[in-house]
């Protein structure tokens, strides 16, 4: 009965040969709604940003040459020929010796190559004085200089923020093609599990990985649908997790992993398709018996049902597998140095994940203190840690005082951990 | 006509002294809507969690001592008088030389108060032999462990991600009190300004700000309200703010500030109501025409129209106020140290922000340098930048070489950051 367990390694490369890891399939939306949304395309300017030589200050337009030698106590006197307006082409053109008033974004009219700033000239009637020189080009900025006509302003794979939206605004684009986002049903089991909001008879507790599940598909791009809860009985599991197939790009479920008479999870995955599981356990600690499945092309992640250690195991696993789909980077964690508090031990040849939070002792160490979990049922450790440390499979255990490497947890909100060890990041 | 301008740290105090920076109102949500909302109260948990003491592991439920004498050789012997169900109370009850089969989750007969792993025990008919000694409370999960009833879970003002919702999950919530989100009106004006989609006749260019304005807002916390592009005439102006202030908590427009004849913005916001302006330009670069206004109770702020000066600007003095209003920590950014590439100048009597991109030198030391921008109205510089370096208002220069502190620009996706600069952060 005993098989070695894989290691997470070999299972990531199990995922990662049985599915390609790539969008999933591609959209169109408007520019009002592409925040947060992954370019599906290289986007190039159909046109130079900005669209023509615009002057930069209220000022007026002149031929450099012919402020060369104005001085403040000897300005140059040039004639005032006409009037350059923001949003339509003027008329009137600069030539020797005269100059058109302009305001900030006005098209420079032909024959200008210089914008004298408002603040260094007087008017007299139609004479302008001029009491300081400008350079070619100064005050002008030129026609594609932001942005050139058929240049490539954004790469495919670019996460759209406010900057990378404005550029697509400047360019006149409304419509971009984005990555669609990976619908993830969720459905958690067992006879004991309620709806938050229910009553709850004796012997039931409520359902915490659901909702704290879709809020991590939510971290990670994806959109949750949730199945609800079902009792631990092979028929009704199994038409969850087809209608879960059928109506998502992934299914993760939790709960009916374990070893015990109740776990039917493995049975129903291999009966709705082929190849049916993938991943039968895995030697991390917690998070043991993930179980994986391949059906007919959609994945299945059966996670356990202790919150955290579904939770962590979304993080390793499914997450990952969510971003790929998702056009995103697979991982953008962010890990700080700290000192280990105390000495923290391994499960053999499992690699082990310490949840820890960070503080600092009275010399200023940065420390990563292990939070108790509470047998890994414990929902409030997540919640409690900043991050956490790994073991390798094949250490033993972490000395108190040795330096470790904390993976911050995705969604931390970043100012705590800020506040406390800006010296750190900084 | 001259006036000393206000420094970003008075403008800043300013609006500290004439609004409140509270989160504006409370609203209640379903728990499946609440993630990345603020929570608007402490969170008491009713309940124990677990609600009783419950088996982590499939087995027997047992009396700690009957099994202490076990051993590999040796087994101990008990009778098995009945089964503990997940999801119902066992009526059966363990005493001396007895124990009670039981599944993970399900809660602990009453008289037991240890439970022996199956894989620990052999089954003869109704006998059980246990190969292995358990303490007391071994492999039991005490009510209450997790959290207890009476227990402040979440603080208010917390944020919700998965970990926290999980945990209102467990405590059977299905409806908190969160801070409602701030509705911030995006204006943007000039005669020259035309919406994206639209066709650009000469002299035009699209409207990038509002754009970008809006994501921005999102990135913050808040909803924005798109009011669209008017030109630049006072009556027009003037009843677009008026519609911004009755349908959002907060006005941000772009264009109009600067101190040429289209310049409306000042008198019309001095026009809508008291006290009107408040801060009239700061000592910044880029960012010096900024306005802000109070009107009747809210927040008017004009931005330049020059795209990199203007989401800086929101960046500076925006954001945190609709983070503030959102119930969410002023400020979220992180720091990075790194060498200046070069020698930046301020600009006299200014605080100066140069955007910078890190990139390694060839001793792979963080370089930050500095993105050239093409006179602040270049939209690719926030897009090229990874943060911004300040020079102070009495500073001259950064010389090359010297080490700065780059503050991330904070919607940055943190994976090219981390990629480059993995062992600055760790």
């Amino acid at each position: 009965m005993f098989r070695r367990l894989l290691t997470l390694g070999e299972a990531q490369e199990i995922i990662r040969r049985e599915i390609s890891l790539e969008p999933l399939s591609v959209e169109g939306v408007t520019l009002s709604k592409a925040f947060n949304r992954v370019l599906a395309t290289d986007m190039v300017s159909s046109l130079d940003i900005p669209p023509f030589n615009r002057s930069t200050v209220d000022g007026y337009a002149v031929r450099a040459k012919d402020t060369f030698r104005a001085r403040e106590n000897r300005p140059s006197k040039l004639e005032i020929c006409g009037k350059a307006n923001a949003g339509e082409t003027s008329g009137a053109a600069v030539k020797k010796g005269t100059s058109v008033e302009i305001v900030t974004g006005a098209p420079i009219p032909s024959g200008a190559d210089a914008v004298v700033m408002i603040e260094d000239t007087d008017l007299h009637a139609h004479a302008l004085d001029v009491y300081s020189p400008v350079s070619k080009w100064e005050n002008i900025m030129k026609a594609g200089s932001d942005i050139r006509r058929g240049e490539t302003m954004l790469k495919e794979g670019t996460l759209l923020h406010s900057a990378e939206i404005g550029i697509l605004a400047a360019a006149g684009i409304a419509n971009v093609r984005v990555y669609t986002v990976p619908r993830v049903a969720v459905l958690s089991t067992g006879r004991e599990v309620v709806r938050p909001g229910r009553k709850l008879l004796p012997g039931k507790i409520y359902d915490t990985n659901a909702y704290g599940l879709s809020a991590a598909i939510a971290e990670s791009g994806g959109k949750s649908v949730n199945l609800g809860v079902v009792t631990d009985a092979m028929g009704v599991i199994q038409n969850a997790v087809r209608k879960g197939l059928a109506s998502a790009d992934l299914v993760v479920t939790s709960g009916g992993v374990s070893v015990g008479p109740k776990d039917l999870m493995p049975t129903v995955l291999n009966s709705l398709g082929k190849p049916g599981v993938i991943v039968s356990g895995i030697a991390i600690k917690p998070g043991k018996p993930v179980t994986i499945a391949l059906i007919d092309g959609k994945m299945v992640f059966s996670l356990p049902g202790h919150p955290t250690s579904a939770l962590l195991v979304f993080h390793l696993i499914v997450q990952p597998v969510i971003r790929a789909m998702a056009g995103r980077e697979p991982d953008e964690s962010i890990w700080i140095k700290a000192f280990m508090a105390t000495r923290v031990f391994a499960a053999k040849g499992r690699r082990t994940f310490v949840m820890v939070r960070l503080n600092r002792d009275k010399q200023n160490r940065l420390m990563a203190e292990p939070v108790p979990t509470g047998l890994s049922g414990a929902i409030t450790t997540l919640a409690r840690a900043d991050g956490f440390v790994e073991i390798g499979e094949k250490e033993q255990f972490i000395d108190a005082g040795e330096e470790v490497k904390v993976r911050l947890l995705t969604a931390k909100p970043v100012n705590r951990i800020c506040d406390l060890h800006q010296s750190e990041l900084a």
